[in-house]
């Protein structure tokens, strides 16, 4: 399907943008050069944003349907020593975000060359690291008269030439919670004077972790983790106030409910039985990336062309584009990256993380043959 | 003060009512023994429920001074090798109220052939072993007019010629609670279906211990114990309940209110925050015994010319002497009766526990000196 | 393929053994009634221990299929209003085991009459109810020569017409654990004195929390839970020991050892730390029941051509079934016997359980189907 | 003993020193003056370090008596509307060491003028609060020769008129500690992946409890405070190291080594039962500060003919005094300060703390009633 001209043209596209990697919602350069591209393709495009980018090729017919890819880079220093290395300092494409634009830009060229039937819309959105980018893509109208999503995701614990589709969630919920443990501080030989923040926070830690031990049915996922605590500031003084943050991670709705639901009842009720009083504030980043069935069955088959599919994938991280698989069929497909032999085997947002770009033309015939497949046969 | 065949008779009653134990309100035939030895004095006797004997002398004069002994014996079976050991099974003197009985009954004989202005009220109550006899005898009228109060406990940790006289709370307010936590049982393979009430239990343990480390005054003391827990019956099975059952220990009011108080917001709430209910029974069982400290000086002084007085001395354990010492002042004076020569060493409530006999006509001295003290220059 | 007579005589069959229902390694009359049956059919029969029974129906061939039926009761008192209720007060089929025992009777009849190359055991065991009847089937010879085995449970929570199989672990390894915790006792008033059980049993209990919150893999399933803990006998005494039991439910065997270690590992030294000693026993009751792909892949077809195939089904209850399938290739699958209408809707080992008895049939085609299709297409 | 002009000198003295605050070991004004101000009394003094300062009468005789005071102020931004209020912005006699300093002055006047056999050496030492100055002046030789010494702390919850004298300790040993508890940090969505040491040290904050609740004796005094606690910089990251710091408080020896050793337990196996390493560092701060009983005694005789002295005061601050009176009998009194009607009653170490200038003549006539006597009647 594709040319070793086209296959050189999409490495090149991927160098490009990984040595000019910006951050969410500042993808000026890239949503310029993604703009070009499909400009010089003949195809129609606007913005969403400073730096969404969409672009249409409408050619009649009843359904339509999208490919997305996301441009934002990661604040991290990279460390590898290639020759398209990070020129941004502090900036590093360290998730791949540069493979999937790259990869569906040209999927767009091989597609704006073929003839069909149906309307082809591509989503590149800025801001998928943490800032939900795909808010603001589908509140600037992008999903409008989409009848179904596809996206692709790089993956670096997967060896190339393998993909990974499952079914139903594939990511997880992600949310961030902040409790603040208020106390009554005081002289550290007097605390019988004092309610101690310090023994509360640790009885809320306690008790948060029978929340995925008790409440969350052992056959469903869940991860409650306190990553920041802090309080005081002397060795002899009780606080006034102990903060804690942390993540829940969750994939069913009504698991996510139950746990948002169960920590904060624990940091209420176990602090004043301490004689506290918890802040809970509680925030939803990334719903869970649900993948519809029946899209995916068709992406299990589409990719078993291509490459090896392998058992369902899953994981606790969050992706933004579970927003859009909210509100119209998606699938969200893991696209392997590894190659040992190569040495490019370090974890997304690893400062050495990398991509086998031998795996990037697969990428390029899953998107095209799933946009052909969706259009023609429909789901 | 005693000649040698008083000292006599002394130990052959206490060794009587050792070999006669009986348990709490069941005091039968020491309530007998104690009414015809006074009278055989030619004291006015009466009786206070089926088991107290109050005796009183009455020489005129505006003052009543009270001395008090208990005489209920122990559910213990009797270890020690003496030919004067218990012929009750399973019941035993082993907290000296065998001795505090003789010791008083010869000070009322003393006391009986001496002359003195003022009236000396003999009171030996039932049930001192957590049955709270003083109070009864308190309801029936034995401290009706009595000015001031003196008791006396031998004591295994002091030894033989030695008074122990502390100023203010020398024995602790006892209180017993139960916690009944209810969650919700069911099958061990599907804690999310239930309310695991043995997490929750454990949870409360844990927060029942910053009552002493955090909220208690460092300076004061208390105890809080769960002797107790008990929940379910099979590995594989979550109960429905989880019981537990402790003890509170403190001296002052106010310590004593704060823990009972914490003890009760800690299984309330943190069992809320932990999805189950805690059923909270809280009994006093003793209040603390405080001793007045005009009266304790007195006491010291008294004993000084005995023996030795050492430096104060407060135990946690429980006493219904504070029964008394609350309605008027009242002093509790512990007497030695360890010999470690002798092998008396053993603990209270021990089954080895014995008294040394050569400290009896000390503590009837004591009883003497006082009685006639307070009679004559009040305080 | 089943004639209405057959259709009687299998639910005649399952009423009759669920009348007279009999615990584990007491199924005499059922084990009886077993071998009766398969003798009339002509086929050839043979004991194991006291009330296994094999039976084997020899074509020659190559390959030998097995087929596995349990036999035993639990000890529960039913309080089904039926006419087939157990006569045997205190015992009862509460898990189905009648309904397996005559399905697969009454398929070894079908089989009996029909003609295939090669050999089909019918394995009918005793006691799967936590003694682990499978495992002495096993050392008395009753997998040697077997190919491939298939066993079918009943199941409540499935409508009649379904099947659920899944791939890889479908039911739980379950271990079961006691910790003894010894302290040192003493007055509830000293604990300065003790070494206090239960204040460390706790600690164990919110430890163990930790193990699934944190240590197990969340995309994994585990349970811990402690059902029983018991300790002391008054309020005011700690006691020398608390005890407690629970069980362990996992799938996998990197998180069954991963979960024992850490069970060990807590107790051990969080014990330690807390002054006292914990003494842990640990025993593997039942290994996790994993499918073999290739057989659940099989297993489906079959049961499509049946009934309707639901999505993957998993639980943490136990089976034994899983000693047959570490050792040779297993498929167990689930059939469901639930029916809103008939009423028949309550859980395994209710006194209430019932199986809507239409959809034994379809238990027997599959038994006879999978049977058929093993042996003649292999796997 | 004291004119009016003498009072007004020492309050002259006391609001100077006020004014000129100095932290610790930088005391060089207030050195000077001292030095000064003994050199014009024709005391002979001599310097230990750079701003410790001692002077001695000698006057023959066998007998040499010390007196102590304390120079350095505290890091507080002094808020008290006074004209003599801290010309020092964030530094500020907020502990009263400007009274010490300014009464041992006129102390030392009115005993240089009166007649006496024996030696007196004041001792003037710098950086009381936290640094142990006592030792440096220990080391330096300030203690050489003595045979009792004698210390005077102003006390803000006495009122004026009022000394507090108590047997045994009565300020408490000082210990700080810091636990770091390591564990390996990851990804929040994948705590199987890590050792979480934020749980580790909510269960090491737990256990810590069951010190001063269990282990220690409850007829004894102890705190355990985590004053600080400190891990991860961002709520979706598991860190590697969570810092705690915190004191412990006590009076007698083996409660001090009971709690040192129990914190080491707790920290060590608590967290290898988490699966993390914890490191203890343990620091003693202040020894207790241990009343002779005959220093005492004389004390209280001495006091009673110059104020009121209450019951025994005893409180869980520090205080370097300890150190001479490791090493020679000493006894520490208490003087009160306080002024209701003054509006003089901010806590030591409060931005508002003050002293009722009143009070200073009371404690000028303690130091020299003190001294003669000891030097005059032994002890």
């Amino acid at each position: 399907m594709m040319t070793e001209d086209l296959k050189e043209e999409l490495v090149r596209l991927r160098r490009d943008i990984h040595m000019h990697p910006e951050l969410g919602f500042q993808e000026h350069r890239t949503a310029g050069l993604v703009e070009g591209y499909l400009r010089e393709l003949g195809i129609r495009t606007w913005r969403i944003g400073a730096t969404g980018v969409v672009g249409e090729i409408d050619n009649g017919g009843e359904r339509r349907i999208a490919l997305r890819a996301d441009m934002d880079a990661l604040p991290i220093q990279e460390e590898n020593p290639v020759p398209y290395a990070s020129r941004n300092p502090g900036v590093m494409h360290a998730c791949g975000h540069d493979a999937h634009t790259a990869m569906l830009l040209v999927a767009a060229k091989v597609l704006s060359g073929m003839e069909f039937e149906g309307k082809l819309r591509f989503i590149f959105q800025p801001a998928e690291e943490g800032l939900n980018g795909a808010l603001e893509m589908i509140k600037g109208g992008a999903l409008e008269g989409v009848d179904a999503i596809v996206g692709l995701h790089v993956w670096s614990q997967l060896p190339t030439g393998t993909f990974a589709i499952g079914d139903g969630p594939v990511m997880a919920a992600v949310d961030r919670f902040r409790i603040s443990v208020r106390g009554n501080g005081g002289h550290g030989a007097s605390p019988h004077e004092t309610r101690d923040p310090v023994v509360c926070a640790s009885h809320i830690v306690m008790a948060l972790q029978t929340i995925v031990a008790r409440n969350v049915d052992p056959l469903k996922s869940a991860v409650v983790t306190v990553g920041r605590i802090s309080g005081g500031t002397a060795f002899n003084v009780i606080p006034d106030v102990v903060e804690m943050e942390g993540t829940v991670r969750t994939f069913e709705d009504e698991v996510h409910e139950l746990v948002e639901r169960r920590v904060k009842e624990i940091a209420g009720e176990v602090s004043s039985g301490l004689g506290c009083r918890a802040e809970v504030e509680y925030e939803h980043l990334n719903r869970a990336t649900v993948n519809d069935p029946r899209l995916a069955t068709i992406a299990r088959e589409v990719a078993s062309k291509i490459g090896r599919v392998t058992e369902e994938q899953r994981n606790m991280g969050g992706e933004d584009f579970s927003e859009y698989a909210r509100l119209v069929p998606g699938v969200f497909a893991f696209l392997g990256v590894r190659n040992e032999e190569k040495g490019i085997v370090h974890p997304h947002h690893s400062p050495r993380f990398d991509v086998d770009e031998e795996a990037l033309p697969l990428g390029v015939q899953f998107e095209v043959s799933m946009a052909l497949r969706l259009l023609e046969e429909g789901f």
